[in-house]
């Protein structure tokens, strides 16, 4: 693999070098064979002096498989999505935590199943044995049941890492963000999982990112209705990764696969896919409460009773115009224990064609569907894994698919040739003549003290061309103009970049004129 | 390591077990010396039993050596201080980008000299050989390089990893934060240079840590100043060292590790030590120009014109009150190649006696004395070290020692027993009768609908008490009190927390009301 990109980076330097020597050749007309020879002798010991000096040329210049840099645009974009977020996590009253990037090997095993193998380790250089986070959830748990902590509502978005295999054109890249909001603690019933589909409703319309709905479901609900169905107990895993393809499959293929591969009973399936197909509000979950066979599950019965609960609240929050119970939602992760949720964004349009990023198989987003944005549910028996005494905390959760939101993002701003800014200066100090430098830096001085963002170019005499095109390219909107007059008049001449207009400035007024015109 | 941890798990969970038992015994007097016996072999059982069951008692609650959890108060100190810091960096027009936090173990080898072995290799799980970043300055040229950026202005706030010994009661981290502004590009001499000076001079400030000195010295100056004192060149890394720790030990100790340890002259030895008394400014720069010696040197000349240069933009920038050129600054790092500067902290009872956190030994922070808060300087070399044609891009730039500002300002923080706030909630929505949940939760979605920060508790029927509390421990300012009366009068009751004054609020006015009240 190295030899390969060493190679390649070779290859391309003898690409470029053998074009300007090919020009040169063109340039001598009349060269003989044995001059071309010579030539060619030339470049070759010259390609293999590239590659084997000092081994400055041998930098293989890539970042590793499946990461990525954020180049200034980028950040652009992610600094907006966050702040989105973290505001509307800050409306509803969170704190935020930060854990290590590692923890120890032990504290993630057992947690993720099959795709433990997706984990990444730190060599033994002696010491601890070490793990990169392969989620914000379960150092959670661990920061909870460590610090003995009962209630807590906080969000943490940072990095996690995962060994899978990436596919960066479609978004799942090994290292990416996770963004997540968790209400801890022993409350009434409904109320804090209420406030998490609040808060998805509420980022999803506030980034603008099309129409959406949430599904909401309950892991009472779909046992209960395994059950009544006639789903033998040690089946109702694998049937429910089954239904979970719902929405990437059409159900006479989820019943095939249910019939044919889990050996489950056709008139068990043909039950199921009667439940599956059922779509509503409040009045769902109350017809259901009456239905004959679900009414038989007390666990059924029990998380009916909490969806009706839930959209009572969800009512009082004005969000049920957007909010589904779905029979047929049914994410993969084992530690739910009651709602569980998932947004989608509904337009096609703005929602790409892409894998769950962070979709490995049997992980959180397992059954994230195509235009899934957010999910989340709850898990009351995390934290007690974690605590010595086995003590459980309560907790609910939302994660924000935010690496599919930037994608979403980026291909709007491209979409709309809208220039993205990186940089937030309100106006450039620029002069027209020479030998100004001085007074350049004296003005950008008092704006900078001002707390007025400002720019100057750092060479001694720019051209005021070069110093315009600067502000058209990065969006800079004013500029400010230096020159022999406006120093003796005790003015700025004041440049809209926009429409070129230009109007004198009495300098002491040029602050307040900035923000006038900036804010 | 892991085996004391898990005993000592035991032993506490023994200890309270033995506790109970032992209250148990005391009130079953007159037991034989057989029934206690039994009643230690039971003890016993059980507690081989809690090491040896299923695993959940044996979980080691801790995070990595080296490493920390921020709780919500160290986030909000931390919010603040980046806020600070960023702003300043965007009031110069900085961009941001962000680079994986593993970087090809190849991309890091050959950049640190001895301390690589302080470097995080990631274990070997088949594909590309990994370590974690251990500077923001590696990756920033790896990228500079990758992408052919040729000028680019920067800054980068990320997780740097080293695999030091922590010394985490003095701020000594294996994870820590680094903070970097960089400015890269051909310019004119010392515009950049000392644009990275005003910014540290108005980060320092804007954070209120105390008084500062910035210290300036030039790589050239050093080079030449031990040139014509007759150090021979294979000397000058190991005696620049030397002088570097006069910061934190008398000149005779370093003269004699100069002369007993390096094998210098005595006299060489007195000629540094003339030097390296003097601190100034323009002045001192224009004296040691016409220094008959320090003349001779070319090096020298270059620097201390460029350090002339330099403190005429100073001037401009009006910040030469806190900058002196001093010859005894000689920051560790190879890669300086021109000016040199380190930020410090003067007031004794604000700069805690720690280490640099990032101290390692010939790292960017090997020379950080008691009290440095930032640091950096030229490096025109280390970009073209990773381009395939060795192509230079000129690079100045400052690091912000972000884990000793935490650190002060945590000690602040405590020292003046003000709150601090790990939330930014304005206002509780109370009530002091019960069944009014639906009512809260209607008007508490009218306030997050307003874009106000409002809080309501997780219950039916809280106890006015406890939702008081709530707003007393984390600091909330205002209660927005709904009762049967104010619902029938279509008030509100909004209490001021601080001093229990109430007042009845039209409830359409309310929202303008917490506005004027929270700005």
């Amino acid at each position: 693999m190295l030899a390969m990109f060493t190679l390649r980076s070779c290859s391309t330097l003898w690409a470029s070098w053998t074009v300007s020597r090919v020009q040169l050749l063109r340039s001598l007309s009349g060269m003989s064979v044995a001059q071309i020879d010579e030539e060619v002798a030339k470049l070759l010991q010259l390609k293999a002096k590239l590659g084997g000096d000092d081994g400055k040329h041998q930098f293989v210049l890539k970042t590793p498989k499946g990461t990525r840099d954020y180049n200034p645009k980028q950040m652009a974009i992610r600094e907006k999505v966050f702040n989105t977020i973290v505001h509307c996590f800050k409306r509803h009253g969170a704190e935020t935590i930060d854990t290590p990037v590692f923890e120890l090997k032990e504290t993630l095993t057992g947690k993720y199943g099959e795709d433990s193998k997706l984990i990444y380790d730190l060599k033994d250089q002696g010491g601890e044995l070490l793990s990169l986070r392969y989620d914000l959830t379960v150092p959670f748990a661990r920061y909870l049941a460590m610090n003995k902590i009962t209630n807590i509502k906080r969000y943490h978005i940072a990095k996690v890492y995962r060994r899978d295999n990436p596919a960066m054109t479609r978004g799942r890249y090994r290292e990416f963000y996770q963004c997540d909001f968790d209400i801890a603690g022993q409350y009434d019933a409904m109320i804090p999982d209420a406030e998490c589909l609040k808060i998805v409703y509420e980022i999803l319309s506030e980034l603008g990112l099309g129409d959406f709905r949430i599904k909401v479901n309950d892991r009472r609900i779909l046992d209960g209705m395994f059950a009544v169905c006639g789903v033998p107990d040690d089946k109702f895993r694998t049937i429910c990764s089954t239904v979970d393809k719902l929405d990437k499959m059409p159900w006479d293929d989820v019943k095939k696969e249910m019939v044919n591969e889990k050996g489950l009973s056709e008139e068990a399936a043909d039950q199921i896919g009667a439940y599956v197909s059922m779509q509503g509000g409040m009045d769902l979950a109350e017809r259901l409460l009456q239905d004959p066979k679900m009414s038989q599950s007390k666990q059924a019965c029990a998380g009916l009773t909490d969806i009706k609960l839930l959209f009572s609240y969800l009512q009082l929050f004005q969000i049920t115009d957007k909010v589904v119970f779905d029979l047929s939602l049914a994410r993969g992760l084992d530690y739910y224990t009651g709602i569980i949720y998932e947004a989608l964004l509904t337009q096609a349009g703005v929602a790409p064609v892409v894998e769950a990023q962070n979709g490995a198989p049997g992980s959180t987003e397992e059954s994230v569907s195509v235009g899934s944005v957010a999910g989340g549910g709850r898990y009351d028996g995390l934290v007690g894994m974690f605590d010595p005494k086995g003590r459980k905390v309560p907790c609910v959760g939302v994660s924000i698919g935010i690496e599919r939101i930037f994608s979403i993002m980026e291909q709007k701003a491209e979409a709309c040739a809208e220039k993205v800014r990186t940089t937030e200066v309100q106006i450039m100090v620029a002069s027209a003549q020479k030998n100004l430098l001085e007074e350049r830096l004296k003005l950008v001085t008092e704006l900078w003290n001002a707390g007025i963002k400002a720019e100057v170019m750092y060479k001694k005499n720019p051209k005021l061309l070069s110093q315009l095109q600067h502000c058209e390219e990065s969006g800079i909107p004013l500029v400010a103009i230096l020159g022999e007059q406006e120093l003796k008049d005790g003015v700025v001449k004041l440049r809209v970049v926009a429409n070129r207009e230009e109007v004198d400035i009495s300098r002491g007024d040029l602050v307040e004129e900035v923000r006038r015109r900036t804010s």
